[in-house]
């Protein structure tokens, strides 16, 4: 039987994303199987910025929607981001290193076959509706997320 | 035997907190057994605001006390917090799906069995005493949190 | 067969890798085998400050070592850092508690055998060469971290 790895993704920092589907990516190529659980800040890297959506929103949802980043690239560091200049910066010295940005890490991680589960309280909370994330995203409540991990071989909250 | 879910509850911001809540919660729900260890700023989580203590302290003491939160509805958003309008935003946007706040699931989580350990040297070198912490926490040292979470079968930082 | 903790140390908060250090030199003290995974920020942590080098580095990664702290005293706390005037409060905290500063961490987790990984991508996006780092690290990629962590009892993301 295979390895399981489990990831609740929390943040919606570019960097501990690139760590989180790095992670994801290189787990399925030793043929481990990956669920990742996109929660709270997390659902931002989910989004497709052609698909933002302002319709059946609430003024709050709305103003949310709008502060927040869309899509895995608009995600800032965790530290040192300095209104983007920091994030910049990082992104020129992964370029130097011919290395792949957060986005190219994301449709790795769709196309090996991870699992994506998106929590269900988080996005009623948010605002943030089904039409704006990633197609093969499954919607589930923290129960669904937690039977999984708790069978897992391995867990991580990023 | 039941399954076994153990927190180290580090960070002490509300959307974080209410993360590891929602999932001490759930997870009793399943029958699986919890124990969360709060150490840091995730002892501010704790503190009972009425019972919030100046006497026996060091200068030191008594200032990180007065700047750090008192209780889990006092805590700050990892995110967005904005000087606490982010935070009213999402407690708005929480209150508008009927969510229950931090304070809620707290009380549930307290109610439904869940194990409370406390971080003696974090409590020792923050000036914390046991007197301003919710009574069933247990104070213990690094090593019974890592006897336990070494027999856990999944176990998170927060 | 001894038990297994495995820590990702992506983090490059003072407060952070003391939680970190503090589990796995108690986790030594269990007699359980350890394993630290730095990435990113966590790298920071083991730069000896004696020997950051700007040979043979593009602009971008000399301006990127000097913005980033010089070993385990420089790291900066995750929460109320205020320039340095919090972490000075917290370590004269900790000094009236007799408590070991990080780097005593540090040095204690090398001495009782703790393994030490380096992430290979990170180094070289941030061009922190092997010089630079704790002589015991080994330089490896994601893959090895994550078969080490699968074959774990527990896995940490600090």
């Amino acid at each position: 039987m295979n390895k399981r790895l489990n990831i609740l993704m929390f943040s919606g920092d570019y960097d501990k994303a690139l760590a989180a589907l790095i992670l994801a990516n290189t787990a399925r190529e030793l043929e481990a199987d990956v669920t990742m659980f996109f929660a709270f800040w997390g659902l931002c890297l989910l989004r497709d910025p052609e698909k933002v959506s302002m319709e059946d929103k609430s003024a709050y949802e709305k103003m949310f929607g709008m502060m927040t980043p869309k899509g895995p690239e608009a995600l800032p560091l965790s530290k040192m981001n300095f209104a983007g200049l920091g994030k910049k910066m990082l992104l020129d010295m992964m370029d130097d290193d011919s290395a792949p940005h957060l986005s190219d890490f994301l449709s790795g991680a769709r196309k090996k076959g991870v699992k994506f589960y998106g929590c269900k309280l988080s996005m009623e909370i948010m605002g943030i509706t089904r039409e704006e994330l990633i197609p093969e995203l499954e919607v589930v409540e923290a129960k669904t997320y937690l039977q999984d991990a708790l069978e897992s071989d391995m867990q991580l909250f990023i």
